[in-house]
C-alpha cells in the first residue's frame, strides 16, 4: 500500500461518509435484448456530430460546479484549486456539513467562496444556474449519467468519475446528449495520466513497440475489508451494493483506458466484440457472515448474490487485436492494474513491478528505461508532473488530468478523453454482465462513434496550442492526500 | 535467456534436425460438430476402469524404448541414464544416424547398447517387441497419441510428450486405450515438476492459498526466428507447419497443467468449458516474406494462413473457479508461463520474475520466500531436488520428472499425470480452435473421466511406497544440456 492510499484510507477511517443521492435498487444491469436492439439501431444512424476532436470555444477562466463533496469530491476541490485560470463557484453535495467542509479546503487555499447547493436534487439546481461552465461530478456511479446528461443539456460541460455509465441505454445518452449539444463529456480516467501510461502511450505512438496486438488491464485491488465492507466508507454501502446481483467487469476503465490509447480504440481502431467470465464468490458472502456474527447491521447482506471474485473479459478489435481486462476488488492480492502492452517490436508491463520494457527476450535494465522516461515521456510530464507529485492524488496523475482538463478548456483544444471513449469503455461493464449471464457467449461492442473512428485522429500528445495554464504552487503539505 | 536455453540453442544450430516421421497435412483440428457428438455420446457412457489412482503391478527394472531422437529425445536418453533400476533396451527414430548418436550417448554414460530401430514406421516394431516396459516418445506432435496407443495396445505403459493428442477423438482414444489395457498413459508435462510450481502445488494443498479460485497459465515464448523459422531447428519445418491453418491455445499444457494440479483438477473439481480469443497474425508472415527475400525455401511459407500471434483462453471449472491460458510463440516479448495462484488467503505468482507470493496486499520478501522454499518443498525436492539441478534439463525439472516415472513403475504407485490429465489437458486444443473459428463462442469441455472426478483423489505429494530408485551421481558436466 503506498503513502497516499494509506493516508486516504486514514481518513476515510476517521472522517467517514460519503456522497450518497437518491440510491437506486442495486441490481443487474446487464444488457438486455431490447437494449441490445436499441443499441443496433441507434448505431446504424448517421452520426449528428462528431466530438472527437471537437474543439469547444475557450474559456478564459473555467467556473466550476463540483458535484459529490464525499472523499473523492473534497480532493478534487483542493486539487482544482491549484489550478490558476480555474474558479471553483459551486460546491454541491446531498449532505449540507459535506459542503461546508468543502468551502474550508477554498478557504485554506485562499479562493473565494462557492454557492452552495445541497439536498437530494441539489445537482439539477447547479446544472441549472448559468454562472457554470464545467460541472465535475465525482458521485456514486448511478449519478454520472443523470448528472452529466442534465448538466449538457444546459449548456455545461461535463466531467465525470468512472464508470461514465451503468447500461447501454446510459451510454448512448451520453453520446446523443453530447453531440446534440457540442458540450464535452470526458470521464475522469486518471489512470490515463499516471507516468508509465504516458511514457508507454508516447512510445506506442512513437512506433517504438511496433504493432501493438495485445494488452491487459485490470482493476486488481481488494476493497473488501477495509473498503466495501467499512460502514463509514461509502453511505448506505452502496459500493458493496453495487457488487450484489452484479456479475461482469463492474470496474473496467482503470485497466481498459490507458491500453485503449496506446491502440488508437475510436481513433483508428475500434473495439468490436468480447466474451466474459466469472468466478463465483468465495470471499463476499463469508465476509458478511463473519461480520454478522459480531453486529447486527451485517445481516442485512449475508447470503447475497455477491459477484464473482474474478472477472476476465476478453475484448476483441476490429483490426483484430485483443485486449484482456481483469476485474477483482475481493480476494487478498497485491494492487495490480497490469498495463501490458504486447507489440511486434517491444512489450511493456507495469504490475507486478517493477515496471519493465523489452524490445527482445529480457527487461531492459533500470538505467535504461530511465533514460526512455526522458526520452520518451510525452510534453505534459515535463510541464507538469513534477508540480503534479508535489500536489499528490494517486501519486500526481489526478491532478495531471485535471490540469489538462482545464487547460484544454481555456485554450479551445479538444479533449483527450471524449464521449466516445465514456462510451465504449463503460459498455464493457452491462456488456460483460450479459456474456457471464449467458455462459460468456459472445456479445458485440457498439461502435459509438458510427464509424468515425477509422478517420479520427489519435490523441494529441504535445501541447501545441495550449500549456499556458498556471499552478499555485503547493505550499501546505498537509493538505495533500 | 537462461543458461540452458542458449546451450540447447546452440546444439541445435549446429547439431540440427530432430525426428519427422510421416508429417500429415497441417490443417485445423478444431473439434468439428460431428466430434463433439461423439465425444459426448463417449462422455455419456460409463468409465471402464479408473486409470487415476492406478497401481500397476512393480517393475524391478524399467525397461524403456525411446522413440524420437531429435534434441528433446537425445535429451532424455542422457538424462534416462543417470537412474538405476531404468535402462534404455530400444533407441528408434525415422533417422538412423540419430539412432548412432543416441548409442553413443548411452557408451559414454557406460550404459548398455540398445536395440536399434528406424525407418518409417520403426516405432511399431518397437511397440510390438517383447522386451519393453515403457515407451517414451519425443516424437513430432501427431505421433503422441498414435504412438502411445499403439504402444499401450502391446502391454506397454506409455510416456508422451506434450500435447499429448491434437484432436478429441485422440484424447478419447487414449482415455479408452488406456482404460482398456490398465497400461498407464503419461503425458510428460515437466512444467509440472518445476521447483516454484511444486513449492505452490504442495502450499495449496496445504491451504495456504485458502480457495484457489482464480489461476493463469501460458507458454509465452518467441519461438519465431530461431526456431519456427530455423531450417535447422525442426525436421521438414514441423513445428512451423502447425502454426499454419489452426488458430488457438496450440500448446496449452506448459502452462495448465501446473495450475490445474493446484486446483486439483480431474480430482475433485473438472474443466468444465471455455472462450478462446486470438489475434490475427502481426509476424509470421512478415517474418517468412523477409527471409524469402534472400532465400528461396521460405518461399513455400510466405502468404500462409497464420495462426493470430496471441491466444487467450479462459476456463470455468465445475466448481465456479477460472483459469487464464495464453500462448503466443510469435513476438517479441520475454519468455513467461505466468503460473498466478489466486485464493482467498494468498496469492503466488512466478513470471514476470522474481518469483512471487503473497498473503495480503504486498508480496513477502525474499527470504521469506526462501524460508517457504525449505518449509513446503514437497518431499521429491529434498529427494532428488539437487541432483536434477546438477543432471539439468531446463534447470532441473525434467529429471525430476523422469525419476518420478520411473521410481513410481518400480514401486507400483500410481502416476502423478494419468490419462486424463493428459485428455483434459490436451483437449484445450481442439476445443479452442473450435471457440475462436466461430468469434469466441463457448465450447463445453469433455469430462474424460466420466464423473469420477469428483471422488479421485489429488496427486499424492508424498514419496510414501516409493523413493528407493537410486540415481547415478553426474560426473561429465559436458553431457548436461
Amino acid at each position: 500500500m503506498n503513502n497516499d492510499r494509506r493516508k486516504f484510507l486514514r481518513r476515510i477511517a476517521v472522517g467517514g461518509g460519503l456522497l450518497a443521492t437518491g440510491l437506486p435498487s442495486f441490481a443487474s444491469i446487464a444488457a438486455t435484448d431490447e437494449e441490445i436492439e436499441r443499441s443496433a439501431s441507434l448505431e446504424k444512424g448517421k452520426q449528428r456530430f462528431n466530438m472527437c476532436g471537437y474543439a469547444a470555444p475557450k474559456i478564459a477562466t473555467v467556473r466550476i460546479a463540483v458535484i459529490g463533496l464525499g472523499q473523492r469530491g473534497s480532493d478534487a476541490v483542493e486539487r482544482l484549486s491549484y489550478i490558476d485560470g480555474a474558479v471553483i463557484v459551486a460546491l454541491c453535495d446531498k449532505y449540507p456539513d459535506r459542503v461546508v467542509a468543502a468551502q474550508k479546503t477554498l478557504e485554506k487555499m485562499g479562493r473565494p467562496k462557492a454557492k452552495e447547493y445541497s439536498g437530494e436534487e441539489g445537482w439539477k439546481a447547479v446544472c441549472e444556474s448559468n454562472d457554470i461552465d464545467l460541472v465535475y461530478t465525482p458521485t456514486p456511479w448511478h449519478l454520472h449519467t443523470p448528472i452529466a446528461v442534465y448538466a449538457m443539456k444546459h449548456g455545461k460541460h461535463a466531467a465525470i468519475e468512472v464508470p461514465g455509465a451503468k447500461t447501454i441505454d446510459e451510454c448512448w445518452e451520453l453520446v446523443e446528449t453530447s453531440e446534440k449539444t457540442k458540450q464535452h463529456c470526458m470521464m475522469l480516467e486518471n489512470c490515463c495520466y499516471d507516468f508509465f501510461e504516458l511514457l508507454t502511450l508516447n512510445m506506442a505512438r512513437q512506433g517504438l513497440f511496433g504493432e501493438v496486438l495485445h494488452a491487459e488491464g485490470a482493476y486488481i485491488h481488494d476493497l473488501s475489508k477495509d473498503w466495501l465492507f467499512n460502514k463509514n466508507a461509502y453511505a448506505d454501502m452502496w459500493r458493496l451494493k453495487e457488487n450484489i446481483g452484479r456479475n461482469g467487469s463492474l470496474y473496467p476503465t482503470h485497466g481498459l483506458g490507458p491500453v485503449a490509447q496506446c491502440m488508437n480504440i475510436n481513433r483508428g481502431d475500434q473495439l468490436d466484440h468480447l466474451v466474459s467470465m466469472s468466478t463465483n464468490d468465495f470471499s463476499l458472502n463469508t465476509m458478511a457472515k463473519e461480520l454478522a456474527v459480531k453486529d447486527d447491521f451485517f445481516k442485512d447482506y449475508t447470503d447475497k448474490p455477491y459477484r464473482g471474485n474474478m472477472n476476465t473479459t476478453l475484448v476483441r478489435t476490429h483490426k483484430g487485436k485483443t485486449i484482456m481486462i481483469q476485474h477483482d476488488v475481493s480476494t487478498i492480492r497485491p494492487y495490480s492494474r497490469i498495463h501490458l502492452i504486447s507489440g511486434t517490436k517491444g512489450a511493456a508491463q507495469k504490475w507486478p513491478g517493477p515496471e519493465r520494457i523489452a524490445f527482445g527476450h529480457s527487461w531492459i535494465k533500470k538505467e535504461e528505461l530511465d533514460n526512455l522516461y526522458k526520452k520518451y515521456s510525452p510534453p505534459i510530464v515535463n510541464h507538469i508532473g513534477a508540480i503534479a507529485k508535489d500536489v499528490g492524488g494517486h501519486g500526481g496523475m489526478d491532478f495531471i488530468m485535471d490540469w489538462r482538463l482545464i487547460d484544454c478548456l481555456r485554450n479551445g483544444l479538444p479533449l483527450d478523453l471524449d464521449v466516445y471513449d465514456a462510451a465504449a469503455w463503460s459498455a464493457i461493464t452491462p456488456l460483460s454482465e450479459r456474456s457471464v449471464a449467458k455462459k460468456s457467449r459472445t456479445v458485440d461492442i457498439p461502435d459509438f462513434t458510427r464509424g468515425a473512428w477509422s478517420s479520427n485522429k489519435p490523441v494529441d500528445l504535445t501541447l501545441d496550442g495550449g500549456g499556458n495554464t498556471g499552478v499555485i504552487k503547493p505550499q501546505k503539505t498537509e493538505l495533500k492526500q
